[in-house]
């Protein structure tokens, strides 16, 4: 995607966008006889966003206004993981837009991972972009990127790395434009 | 099952039938020492459900007699995907005919969902019917389509997205007639 | 194991013995911050343990004093599966040479299902026994029959199902036997 | 390791370390609406636990202060495993310098199961070392041991076992030490 003819620059992002149900989590919401709800969060991925936080990339995590996380769970991932929970409807696009605007990114600056439908748009207008194996057809054809990992079994851990590697990267790119200008 | 000779048009289930343990479920109960139990929903699973009954496919789920679902659990399940709930006993044709004379459908108009000994009747009168790929084998026997999913792990999405799409080309097909009417 | 010099009828067990961890159950447990804990049966193998029932096989659930199911979690199984739950120490067999004996039988009546070092003598001595597929190999090589499935995954469906098929056919042979005294 | 021209005795682990999460358990917690949170333990691995505290082997489990099991799991671990339990932060080096000390033992001397980064200064020091199957490549690439088994899954049963056999292998090369210096 860089290189001789191309952009002259890796993608950075800046913010990290991850769909909970079926990405963060596998997927799974387990119902109780007294009414409880239980997700799962794997200490893997939840490592991976301490890493992206600690590298200052910000990490927001979706709920859907359909999704079966209940608010009070949702107010547990935003304790446990330190990242904004927004909810979103049948267009993340649509309640996103404001979000990255009003942080002064654009599109290219995202990361974006999600499992459904209704990501595709957000998956496709990312700088970069992935979906868990297990992922359905039409997410996996808009996503730049396909995990080896199943969601909430390290997928989110497998892009966090993507992204730090394509920072690092970005990086160096930087320091050896900066040689070459003292150079010639 | 349709074209020159056959039927001239696909079948299209008004009514879906599932199986809740082990087709919307994987089959495990929790039980906890304080008495709780707790089953699991895949949000990948009940996001097709949702599809169905926005196409107009009523979805009626069915738990046992022998079932280790409870009431409460049977309740919950009700709510949260907008499904009726149905207890069968040991032959769970007897239960559902009755349900299926009253909505004044006859049994090529149901899709049906199971995977026990006891679903095969069920499975070979429905006009579309499938098991989960970890079915016994008497169970997929009997099944028009056995899915590449596990049960409570994707089958529900599977044999959902395979109803929708006899549904679309059975609307494509008509479209069709119509104009071939019109031009001879 | 019966045939034209050997035995002239297949093993029919009168008795079956299940080990609950790792067999019943998939070996885990979960611990809860309350102290609570739960594990996971499968519909799959409450149902063959119905059917073993159901033909008129006893069928004995084993925890260990080691093992992490709790009393209340022993209750609860009993009530749930219509089985007697007996607590073994580190020599299984100890605990159930009474048994057998107070029940009039010999252990080639009894099919026994096991999966750890501890169970090797009674898998040996049982006139039919099983393990699950991730049961570890000094257990394997002790038991008759090696599942394809895991433990709590349908192991003992697997062996339930076994054991019915070796009833029947010692039905049909003593059927056999009978036409055969009478016509020669 | 050992032989000819190199040490005269295979490893021997005076005290086994074990990090709980991805190690003992597979890496996940279950979050529920009340605030419970949830992890599991295998009956595989806490059978292989006993089996090295029978030996004489000292086992000390590892949580991290970033690690989502909290307090009151700990204890319950502690509680249910009879190990010590440890918690560490990013260095797990530091906080076990001075237990290994104090125990007057020698890195050496310790079995370490790691796996994640901050592992790998251990897994490179300890005498024996493993990762379980699923670990991150730098985790794998400092272990001395890589376990056919995942987390959770008994990947503990396994080292547990290879740490139980290269102590009976010390054991029977200081016997045949005995004979030598006897005869010669």
């Amino acid at each position: 995607r860089y290189g001789y003819f191309g952009r002259n620059t890796p993608e950075v992002a800046c913010m990290t966008i991850i769909q909970v149900s079926g990405c963060l989590t596998d997927g799974r919401v387990y119902l109780s006889t007294a009414g409880e709800e239980m997700v799962t969060l794997n200490t893997k991925d939840t490592t991976a966003i301490r890493k992206l936080q600690a590298e200052g990339v910000e990490v927001v995590l979706l709920t859907s206004a359909e999704d079966p996380v209940s608010q009070a769970l949702a107010d547990r991932l935003a304790k446990r993981t330190g990242c904004q929970v927004v909810q979103v409807g049948n267009q993340p696009l649509d309640d996103l837009e404001p979000i990255v605007k009003q942080k002064k990114l654009e599109w290219k600056d995202v990361a974006y991972m999600g499992n459904e439908d209704v990501d595709t748009k957000c998956l496709n207008l990312a700088g970069l972009s992935a979906v868990p194996k297990d992922a359905p057809v039409e997410a996996i054809n808009a996503a730049k990127y396909t995990c080896h990992s199943r969601g909430g079994l390290g997928a989110v851990r497998e892009f966090a790395d993507h992204i730090l590697l394509q920072k690092q990267k970005a990086k160096s790119q930087m320091a050896q434009d900066r040689i070459d200008r003292h150079n010639f």
